[in-house]
């Protein structure tokens, strides 16, 4: 779910990033009519996030050469398993190598440990949320990623979503102040999220009409009597240091949505490594 | 060292990401005149990265706002220490505050995690390299906030400094011949290191003339047999698979270098909080 | 509720647009360090918006030029008003003031026949909606000019909502399985609206749980007997064929929303002129 | 007449600023290999502009698209008549759809009003003009979108032509000393326009050797006896106050242009449909 | 004359260009509070171009700096002449020198050598003009130098001024064809030139109504009889094989106008110095 | 040796630079489906540079053109010599034509004198470098010139190689402090080079471990004893004042490069012709 010019512009920044005037290692080195076949491979079981992208990175920069993906985005690959090949000019796709398996490597891990967590809240009603906890310049692409192992997506941009936090509250007076306003401006398809912090406040928030209420540093208990308080009427998202060992004692309070910033923040790369064979 | 229009091409960039059209929240709900008081604190020991572009963030977004930095890039944070206080209009430099945090919290994660690795190995000749292993868009930055943490640099991008690998000496029929047409071509300024997987290897890149040898996952009785058969005449580096429980062993073999790409690829981001007052 | 990001690249485009490579009349008529005093001001009543955008266009080119807004966006300016006053370095102000005036007749235009639309419905429950039949480039300009003339906004782009349209729901089978579909993939502050063209079209949105509906092209009987079926638990947009003369009626069914596409497509320019007096 | 890479640059910008991060509706309810059959048709008669940017806007997103243009710029299309057909992948074509329409509803709507206004002074020797009052991103298109409607060009930047006004004459003390000034200066392919508000400027202007002279805001009385007194040496522009009503009226006074910013700055759009079909 | 956004873009993207990600030198070797006092003189006599420029690119990089311009363009200083005095912080300064260096003696040297053509042709009537053969990306900088060395300017780009040269005619018909297709289409501020190589098409091209008239490659006994015939009607410009030996000559048949594409292609850098005082 | 995607967007720069809005000429006085065949060919002997760039130029522009190039970048082409044959549409191949002869011209300018400057140390071992004295935007175009006329290149910007020269070493304290420093920070395959003036200085910049030492501004004979004090242990290069008169004594000094910024900074325009038949 990424707009196909919003891919081509970040591709190219990040070729024209990694190579710089020339790549003179590919230039000086590897004749100019030299081929070469690419495999591209897990080194251990992974959910792959970004394999699109990365055939792009090639047929972008080298757009004689042929790219095959085997897999595609949401693919739990093996150990060992071939994602794609890639054959032609040996220059250009050399040049393009690294920047293709730096985004493949970041969007896996992420689409990886995303799933992890998922995995742990199975059979429970809540869904796994994303955050704005991104990489600059690389929101869209990393959300897309959470999404295929398995999360929803939360706001994209500060454009798209309306969220009522404490101190904005103490700027308005009250909940029903805030959340009042924000529904005569907002625009029409869009949501308003109020923050609570005490069951007071997860009240004050259902009563003035919130769309959505984040609960936010909760204990298990507080969570399970804001879910008795608000009876499915709205959503309820639980926040706040969230992590592997604690998920599933919230997910069971009953929240419909826990969001984790980790999984885009602090996802380690998986290990995906390239076979090449190049002939002159 | 990152140029100065870089930080502000990257800051606006990331700004207009995760702003949108409008920061739909602050403008509807933020009182147009209402200031605050923000203060960036550690919640918990990290090494500091990062902070003077955080520090731009805010002062990019709002020429208004007073930015304090109270740490430089290399300070080590203890838990709690604040790390700089912003104030100002309240409206703008909320919409700034997420942009800031994320690549504040990214960065120190790199250098904290950076640090890790090099005192492990403190003590002995070793130093730390990063590689091109970084997130698409953010090279220089990631590249900084490594050194911040105590590593040496790689190459920043392929135009500044040649690496031979077996394949491009499999091309060129030795590592002989491709050392000396890279001579002959490559930028006065630039080195040439060449890849070796054996000891044959090692002693061919020296004998060719190699500035740096990349020795690729080799164990370490083989590193030693390199360092005692290059007996200083180009510096070494050791490369693969190197983690936190490995890279002590591999520095006592001698060598000058040790790369590890999970520095910049994997480095978990740190926490940094952010308390803030508003006014109206 | 505009980003004083897009706002500067927006007039930093026009301004070059306009200029190309030097304004020839006014770097060869007009001496180096002549003054100027320009008075903006309306030549008939009307609603203004984009004053402040006007004001940016003179301080972004001329940074030493002092610029006096007298109005704010929203105001009623009465026939003859003052809205702006600007004196500084001659050259750049005349340089500057036909994207000026082009951006504030533009944008006032727009807010002013929004006025006249949403007075037309004045008295009803009905709010008026923008639509996205905007001027390329101007997306979230005329989206704000039209919220200053009374209008609220629907999506700013294809990115903050869906809209399940006929040819959507063919595809899809049914209204239901196309929002159930819908409901796993969004973002959680996004809503799903659907367009219904029959009444049992609105029934089946009802039932599969749409945010909101678009009734479109719908006869005001229709109109009438859609509201009365959905009894207010959902919002309902009208749309469809929209004018000053048949807009009352339509508000009078008792629907959420009329949405029109003339206000930011079709609103005439209003006439503000510019007084400027010179000195060498 | 426009310039093939500003037609891509503006229809990139278009289609970014549309469909933003992605098309959520598009991307979530449309399946990937869905075919789709567009037909763009006029609802009433009117002048077409911008039919090939709007083919554009297609073949530039969705490259496998299939784009047949059946009218070219400057037909008369009658109601109901088909404009251009287009096939291929459902998700891109619905995602370019608004895009496509914005443009060709914008420009054809200018070049209607254009031809409009054309009309009533036929069989005069008087052409339309048309004027910088465009909309800012939009210059040369809604210029060519005029030109395709019957009028001639005025100055296209600040760049390629001088406009002497009578500020400019009041700094440089006489039209004399101003146009001396100019002759020295500017590009040689390049005109010299003098505005006259009275008579005796028509004849200084004429006497220091301007090459065309705008007459603002005079009676048709008075643009006769500039004609009179000119006697075909230089060409007349009459401006100022130019409507339906009048236009007919200024140009029997024998002025060889009257300009008309209404043209670009106020022309409704037209409309457009586009009758779709969806293939699963 | 040049637009000070045009300066600004260009300024930006040199200083991006020359120092990359980062001016490894200044961030390694030079304290951060050092602070620089630097003095830019001029080795020999020249003609100034590109101060306030070369200016521009020292407070565009270090706002913090002092500039203080002692020449304008158009000066022509002696050897040894202070040109400019800049004193800041010393980083920033010298990661910018090498940059305003470059810029101020490529459009210097235009301007030196263009002012020695002008003598070349002192006293007669012909003016001489510059020509589209310009440095890629310096455009706007290079007619500006040439002008500020005393040429007048040919067209600025393909957009302001029309050009008729044998192979348009050959596919017109006839001269008079071509013009009078022109007359029709071009804005009306703009001029149309016809190139001529024989004296029969001079004639035609009078005729036929072209503004001006290129003289291409003709003898001077060729263009005397060009300048008897035209009997000053329209300007005529000599074009071809121009050189410092032989354009007096061309000078001397009476034509109004020499155009020179060796001024702003083959004019060698001029040498200006740029003395420094560091200080810790 | 320059990337494609840096060759991309300086191409596509320079035609939106040289075309603007549009090419008049081509648009009102060629008809649509002309078609057109272009000989690009050499005037005088020449060493061609940029010929795939020019290329480009048309490729780019017009994409249904067919572009055959005769020669490549190194070709020492004779009097005559066709370079390239192009043909298909003639609107679009017209306009692009200055850009594509603008480019030739001046790269091959370049290479051209470089070659001269090669010729002149034939049979020394001195090899020729290149600066940074590059025009701001090309600086990658001219390096590759400046190689394909048989120069290395020096820095390809402050990113890729340190220089410390006698400013630096005054605020450091000494060469050597100037150099551990420097060792201690720079990326690992960046070399240091330090000036030096005096012999003493070089001794210095010897025992400090420097790569590579500058002789600055030397007389022939300090550089002989230069080179006698060094034995070949650093290469050395010789810098300042070196024309076609002076070269040949300095290579003879056996210093190992000589850096000539008049190659890139001075180098006159060679003359290119392109033959055109156009057809309708």
């Amino acid at each position: 779910m990424i707009d196909r010019l919003q891919i081509q512009a970040f591709v190219e920044r990040a070729l024209m990033e990694d190579i710089g005037f020339c790549d003179l290692t590919a230039e000086i080195v590897i004749p100019k009519h030299a081929t070469a076949e690419f495999a591209i491979n897990a080194r251990h079981a992974m959910v792959i996030a970004g394999i699109e992208i990365a055939g792009t990175v090639f047929s972008r920069y080298v757009p004689e050469c042929k790219v095959e993906l085997l897999v595609e985005d949401g693919t739990r690959a093996t150990k060992g398993q071939v994602l794609a090949r890639i054959t032609g000019p040996a220059r250009g796709m050399l040049s393009a190598e690294r920047t293709a398996l730096n985004i493949l490597q970041h969007l896996s891990g992420i689409a990886t440990l995303t799933s992890t967590y998922v995995e742990k809240i199975a059979g429970t009603k809540a869904v796994l949320l994303d955050t704005r906890k991104t990489t600059p310049g690389l929101r869209i692409l990393e959300k897309h990623a959470a999404q295929v192992g398995g999360a929803k997506n939360h706001r994209l941009s500060l454009a798209d979503g309306l969220m009522i936090k404490d101190n904005h509250i103490a700027v308005c007076g009250s909940i029903k102040a805030a959340v009042a306003t924000a529904k005569k401006m907002i625009p029409v398809l869009t949501k308003i999220e109020v923050e609570a912090d005490r069951l007071d406040q997860v009240a004050e928030a259902l009563e003035a009409g919130a769309d959505m209420i984040l609960l936010d540093n909760m204990s298990n208990e507080m969570l399970r009597e804001a879910v008795a308080m608000v009876k499915g009427k709205v959503p309820l998202e639980a926040s706040g240091g969230v992590n592997l060992d604690t998920i599933r004692g919230i997910a069971e309070t009953g929240v419909d949505y826990i969001s984790v910033g980790r999984i885009t923040q602090s996802a380690p790369a998986v290990d995906i490594g390239l076979d090449e064979i190049i002939r002159t």
